[in-house]
């Protein structure tokens, strides 16, 4: 491992006060690893607290011990942030943190080093991955407690060691955490597989509106305020469902398009198959990502977005054909 | 390693005319460990076939090399069963060997040792995992497509390493087979996630005949020829079903009720926590399985089955909350 990597990480490692970013609705990544970190603090006895834009899933409140908030509560004498790839993904409550960040630790290929200290490996699964590499290289003691949100981290990033980011390395580092003690089947229970009813009905209700397009290669799914409402459903039941459709046989590429409560559209993207970039749709509409999952924001109505991303993802799938 | 297995293990590989059993309706993990075998035995030049009792299930067509169908093709000179725990597991095609197992390899603590050798490792998450123990211990070489079989073995038995299973050395051999040249999220792919879109709609349909019990602690899922009919699925189409209603939140027993084509019912019981014992219900029934999952026939009528497998439940459930 690059020794400045571990000259800048024992140097956070000896600071009090501390202070982890991690960015804008926060997923299971950035949270199992913020707090593996802040509890490494703790256990040498020093001030640390996460912050965070936007709140936390249910499904990830173990995790944060609870809380669904995470607000600074102290002024802090060091800035750390965790699987923050660029300075805006912190969002408007941590903005102010933006030019002052002494320590970043990612594993973004396409993270901007906007730090003192960068501390980025392209190469690992997930940002707790990387702290676990650092933990072990630097000599930091791994508690049960920090393993387990280790393995959280790991888990989620890597869709439960499924997804082709997924390493032997990955494989080697959860062998590791799961010599600690802790209840590996409940984490990944609570973060990937309980639902409220009410999600399974809105699932139902949603999937007579699908919308399949050139043999079904192109399947969207518009969600609407309606759909919602009247399935008692939250904004947050509707994350699972780009994953849902992406199953059906033969799609190529899959999206959701959930209206907002401001009246526009989020859209959540995934390839199926390996070759169809996503992030080059949603790029066309100012959002972003990775190659197999992207997100944007689209203004206007559902009718619109819905022939708006459908253009934009048959330029794409032309250009395939073609072989360009 | 016990050194009685690997001097077992060690003849195994020095046989000819290998005929591999694996269990009726096989699964991933007796299929991915039946074909890394096999083909163990193909790269030393030797005759080697896998047999089985019931139809390769679409998803695992990969494992089997496209093959719907394994039928023994020559007079063996030894027989080996993987996966297999009892004699009758071996269903009807294949009774005729059940006394005449040489070897048996497999992972249940519950196998009953019916074979010449024994080599039976119940603290192993799946077959798969013996077998790599196995092949390396025995300096047996392991190519590509061997591992891409193993993997898919462990991958499956191990619901994808999210079942309380897996284990430090699970993630310990799936680091090593994963230096292999194959791609694992294909194989998680199409074992776990392509579903025809009947599927999903045949899903659709289900959840309206979902019945909740004990404020939801127990949900049965009656599934009717007549569902399966008009929605064009298929039996295999089921076998998903219960997964899906087991992540109903506060869900602690699922299980559906299949009517099959000759009128009976079929039932797949799943705990959703960590306590209920579904093999004792199923076992009510001539049943068995595992603690977490577990299946058994329930001869008669749809609604008579229904009742009777609540009662089954309801019986232990109150035993349970008794601290029984």
């Amino acid at each position: 491992m690059n020794e400045a990597y571990l000259t800048a990480f024992r140097e956070l490692m000896s600071m009090d006060d501390v202070l982890i970013l991690v960015h804008r609705n926060p997923d299971g990544d950035c949270l199992g690893t913020a707090f593996a970190l802040k509890r490494a603090f703790e256990n040498l006895g020093r001030r640390v607290c996460v912050a965070a834009t936007g709140t936390v899933d249910r499904n990830l409140r173990d995790i944060t011990d609870g809380a669904e908030e995470l607000k600074p509560t102290f002024l802090p004498s060091a800035i750390v942030s965790v699987d923050v790839a660029t300075q805006p993904m912190l969002g408007p409550d941590l903005a102010c943190y933006a030019d002052t960040v002494d320590y970043n630790i990612d594993h973004h290929y396409t993270n901007t080093e906007y730090a003192r200290n960068n501390i980025v490996f392209g190469s690992a699964s997930s940002a707790g991955e990387v702290l676990f590499d650092l933990f072990r290289a630097c000599d930091v003691e791994i508690d049960d407690v920090m393993a387990e949100k280790l393995y959280a981290a790991i888990a989620f990033d890597t869709g439960c060691f499924r997804y082709s980011n997924t390493t032997a390395h990955t494989h080697e580092v959860t062998a590791e955490l799961l010599k600690y003690s802790f209840d590996a089947p409940a984490v990944i229970r609570k973060m990937f597989d309980i639902v409220p009813l009410r999600q399974l009905k809105l699932e139902r209700v949603a999937l007579d509106s699908l919308r399949l397009y050139h043999d079904g290669r192109v399947i969207l799914l518009p969600i609407t305020r309606k759909m919602l409402e009247e399935n008692g459903a939250e904004d947050e039941d509707v994350s699972g469902m780009v994953s849902l459709i992406r199953r059906i046989e033969g799609a190529a590429v899959c999206a959701t398009l959930k209206e907002t409560k401001e009246g526009d559209v989020k859209v959540s993207l995934r390839s199926a198959d390996d070759i169809f970039d996503v992030s080059a749709v949603a790029s066309v509409f100012g959002g972003g990502g990775h190659v197999k999952a992207s997100g944007c924001l689209i203004k206007g109505s559902m009718e619109d977005a819905e022939q708006r991303l459908l253009s934009a993802i048959e330029a794409r799938l032309c250009g395939q054909e073609d072989g360009v």
